[in-house]
């Protein structure tokens, strides 16, 4: 079998870690499968450059950015490497450039745009164990580009397709994906499986589990992927394109503190105001999630939408700088929310799942903001302090025993 | 004019150098020079990176610990860049590779094969300044190579002479070349010409201002090359292939602690021993410097010679495994000497300038165990705790007022 695994940065954090891992490694190698791994930087090793680069320029170019962070993955590449060597395993260490990853030129955040894989191809051949540093790339220029935050998930999934691998693993520090986070709900139950999809909703919900570009690649190509724990060896969570046949209402309860409510107040009730909002944020690439529009009153409504927290002071520019072409009076931020989702490809075939959760949601007292939905997932907006309890309330009402 | 400067890790240690570094830089580029510089890790990087490698595999492959390595380097490039963006100037970082250094293979010792200048040119033209990670390559397989330590000096040189800059200035914590050691030697003079060949003897007799590779090369393609200070404005070294005329004997006293003596003793007195020691030595890549024979008695003689420490463990092994063959009786080391040497163009013409060394030693009682002479330099090997009193007796002999 030819697998492609995936660290994350806190199983290569230090020795011991690294050591586990170029176990699990070299197990998974003896067994005589083609080993190809990918690397995030080493825990807080990401946030110490970021700290490095504040203080030199609190607002430095994004290019010289990924040319700082990419040196974090390289560093645990090669690290693990030597961990690898250490126990007398044939082992090579490749940057993002050297394994082929080419990108777009949107630093900071670049989008996967092929992998010329035949340097890990080549290393493979010589019965090589592979090490590639996660969460960078090559653009057009030969700039080092990076992926965004846990782009090493992606970096993972794309490897798998373009070398046809049997299994894409990655590991965490948890054993699987949770009904909800076991540290929030003391009886979360591990799932087995989960659909692409719901895993999604989940992934973009805040479930920290996997970067969601690499479960929308992993649906996209049809890549076997298994989450599980770097840290306990037992079966993860398969992640799949159909799981079987289970009467799982919904799959599980996420929570996403990440989010920031922006309000613009008395904009002119007239056609157009939405499209000049959401198109001054989108040229600014700020990404909005749920929107509620009021409705009109006096010739003027209230337009709130909810946005991704480091967005925040780019919207907020960008508004404050439009407010006067869109006609609002006022433009109002509220980061005392949570967004709280439940999950599951279930709720498609059942149309009392929304009403059962707002019942729950009632019951404790918990007040609705903002609401959004989609075919399998209905999210809430409430107020932070609330967010753990309301997570436990729907837990227990439709995943309790 | 294009001008290269190279900033060593203590002139980029932290935020304040970094900024007094990029105050420099801005100052040139804005007398309309182009500015290409070469930049080192900050100030203990590559001794960290080493620490932590150690903690995993105590002997790594060089490949590996060139990978990891590298990073430093571009670490400082990325955080010099945000300082120059935060003063306001057009700038771009880049690693080795993609400024175009190849190497050979010789992992950790790799020697620069070419440049390929197309991408420096191109930043140039666009009027940007632009900031090279030194000390690193690639070789013809696309793998990270390094240059060895203070290779960054040999990357500013090489890019001098394929950019054909005008000069290359190599900042460093002092302003200029001295005489001797000012922390030895109190009235040690800074000298403001030096001809390459001084150089090369001074800084390979331990003088630790210029990596002598990177004065062979200028030497070679006649760079003109200036040594001066990163932290006090005023003129440096200039270091060409004649000096004007002056009536120096010598221009400096070097001490050079990084050496350790070995002896083999008891090695038959007939033809082959001495090529049979250095070649087994030279397929270990351990350079040899002074050599010492003894008169052959009772058929046999002892045969000393000093190599660079860090070689030591090396000359050590393979000479242990070799004794037999050799016919040795024993290996004996002496860590405790140093190399101290005085250097000069002008003793060429001067005969005596041995005898007055000698002289000077012999006042202040101190015994020689090795000489070594070369056209311009002298060098002898004596006690290591002597070193600092000989250097400062023989600078008073030569260069006192």
């Amino acid at each position: 079998m030819l697998i492609v695994k995936k660290f994350g940065g806190s199983s290569v954090a230090n020795k011991d870690r690294l050591f586990n891992v170029a176990g699990i490694i070299a197990e998974s190698y003896q067994q005589g499968n083609g080993v190809v791994v990918v690397v995030s930087a080493q825990g807080d090793t990401t946030d110490d450059l970021i700290a490095k680069a504040a203080e030199i320029n609190e607002s430095p170019s994004k290019r010289e950015m990924d040319v700082l962070l990419s040196t974090g993955e390289q560093i645990s590449t090669a690290l693990l490497a030597m961990a690898l060597e250490k126990l007398g395993y044939p082992v090579v260490s490749l940057t993002g450039w050297q394994a082929g990853f080419y990108t777009d030129s949107n630093h900071g955040n670049s989008r996967i745009k092929k992998i010329t894989a035949e340097r890990v191809e080549k290393e493979l051949d010589k019965k090589n164990i592979v090490i590639v540093a996660g969460f960078q790339g090559l653009n057009k220029y030969d700039d080092i580009t990076t992926l965004g935050r846990g782009g090493s998930d992606t970096s993972a999934v794309a490897l798998a397709v373009v070398l046809h691998a049997d299994v894409c693993q990655i590991y965490t520090d948890v054993d699987g994906v949770y009904t909800a986070d076991p540290r929030i709900v003391k009886d979360a139950k591990k799932l087995d499986e989960i659909t692409f999809d719901e895993m999604l909703e989940l992934a973009s919900l805040g479930a920290n589990v996997l970067h969601n570009r690499s479960v929308e690649m992993a649906k996209k190509y049809n890549v076997n992927l298994e989450v599980l724990s770097s840290l306990e060896k037992k079966p993860g969570t398969m992640v799949k394109e159909v799981t079987s046949v289970e009467k799982m209402l919904i799959k599980g309860v996420a929570r996403d503190n990440d989010v920031t409510r922006l309000s613009i107040i008395g904009v002119p009730d007239v056609p157009g105001i939405a499209f000049k909002i959401f198109s001054v944020l989108a040229s600014k690439k700020v990404d909005v999630d749920i929107i509620l529009q009021s409705i009109g009153r006096e010739g003027t409504k209230d337009i709130s939408f909810t946005v991704k927290r480091d967005n925040k002071q780019t919207a907020v520019s960008v508004l404050n700088d439009a407010l006067a072409t869109i006609g609002g009076k006022e433009l109002v931020c509220d980061d005392n929310v949570s967004k709280v989702s439940i999950v599951g490809s279930g709720m498609q075939s059942n149309p009392g799942v929304a009403a059962k959760m707002f019942e729950a949601l009632y019951e404790a007292n918990i007040n609705i903001q903002m609401i959004s939905t989609s075919e399998i997932k209905i999210s809430v907006l409430i107020e932070r302090d609330l967010a753990d309890r309301a997570v436990n309330v729907l837990h227990n009402k439709f995943l309790g025993e």
